[in-house]
């Protein structure tokens, strides 16, 4: 890690719980399925079967949905379960992201078939996720909270590589009021291949505990 | 379905070959995840450790990148891997497409705990996922082949439900030469959540057979 990514981590770290470590193994499970890919024949069908057993035995540990709900956040469990940076969803790359001195905030996350768009490229709603994920985090780390996106517009400049580390940037930009404006990049070997500027509504959401970015 | 969705499908049925059972099976395993949350008693070890083996048998069957980005965009296999629409995709939802009589695609998803941003509520890069998908699916759908997004606003009027069904709706607005202009909006229980402006450059991805959209 870069000296000038050293600061205060902005993203729930995995942790070494069981849940952490059998989400990291769906998301292997998660890009498997499409490294293999179009075979029936070798022993997929048990794979279906095991999986089919994995969740089963999960959807007996569920809890109903609105305790779960509550349960998710309470205190100060930030970001730990959503499709960006969550730990413990497995959807989410994850995207870890870090607040810099400088009031911006920096991930690096490298992506692979399961975000394909284009061929062999990242998916533009991929893209417009990691970015809309980034400038909530710069909000909360630049001190304005808990913000809603109300605006989101995004520049697709140049094509988004698998495969490669990707740059996600953020920064706010101003505070006008509730209104809060931030700006963001996604870069691939030093150029920019997305940019996108969002109009934030501030307000707390109003639940029990702390909300997150995003 | 409603009639007027009767259209043509414009994204992959799922299909019952072993692949597609095993990414459905996959899917409830993010989701069961999410549910049975922070427990590490209760055999989360066990699940862990039966993930774990799903994934190196399947990463035994992979091929080569190369060679497996080459099979997956031969031939017509239209949104068979992506992120939002693909049935071989456990992130997707799916969310499943349909071409309408007046030219614009519709389809209707529920979304659960994995596509969480706010408590409760979509996450806002989940919805510019869905709407960019859409809107390329209506450039498709409208004639304009496979176009590249060149720029994205999205709009963020209401919250957007978990656990309720979504309209997604697209259409392509106008041609100006290569230029491809596109709106789309996501509504629940009949009132706009999300609207989406797209600006797309139309033009032939350069890889063997044919590109999809999104």
């Amino acid at each position: 890690m870069e000296p000038e990514l050293a600061g205060r981590a902005l993203t729930a770290a995995p942790g070494d719980d069981g849940v952490e470590a059998a989400v990291a193994a769906a998301r292997r499970v998660i890009a498997a399925l499409l490294h293999a890919g179009d075979r029936p024949e070798a022993g997929i069908a048990e794979v279906a079967d095991m999986l089919d057993a994995v969740a089963s035995q999960l959807e007996g540990l569920a809890v109903p949905v609105r305790q779960r709900l509550a349960d998710m956040w309470r205190g100060e469990r930030i970001g730990r379960y959503d499709p960006v940076a969550g730990p413990q969803n497995a959807i989410a790359p994850p995207l870890r992201l870090y607040g810099r001195s400088d009031g911006s905030v920096e991930g690096t996350v490298t992506l692979g078939l399961p975000y394909q768009g284009p061929p062999g490229l990242v998916h533009g709603g991929i893209s417009a996720m990691l970015l809309d994920h980034a400038l909530g985090a710069a909000n909360y780390w630049a001190g304005s909270g808990t913000a809603m996106t109300a605006e989101l517009t995004l520049r697709y400049l140049r094509p988004v590589p698998l495969f490669e580390p990707l740059a996600v940037v953020a920064r706010r930009q101003s505070v006008d009021g509730r209104k809060i404006r931030g700006a963001g990049t996604i870069s691939a070997s030093g150029q920019v291949c997305v940019s996108a500027e969002a109009l934030f509504i501030g307000k707390e959401i109003p639940v029990p505990g702390r909300a997150v970015p995003g």
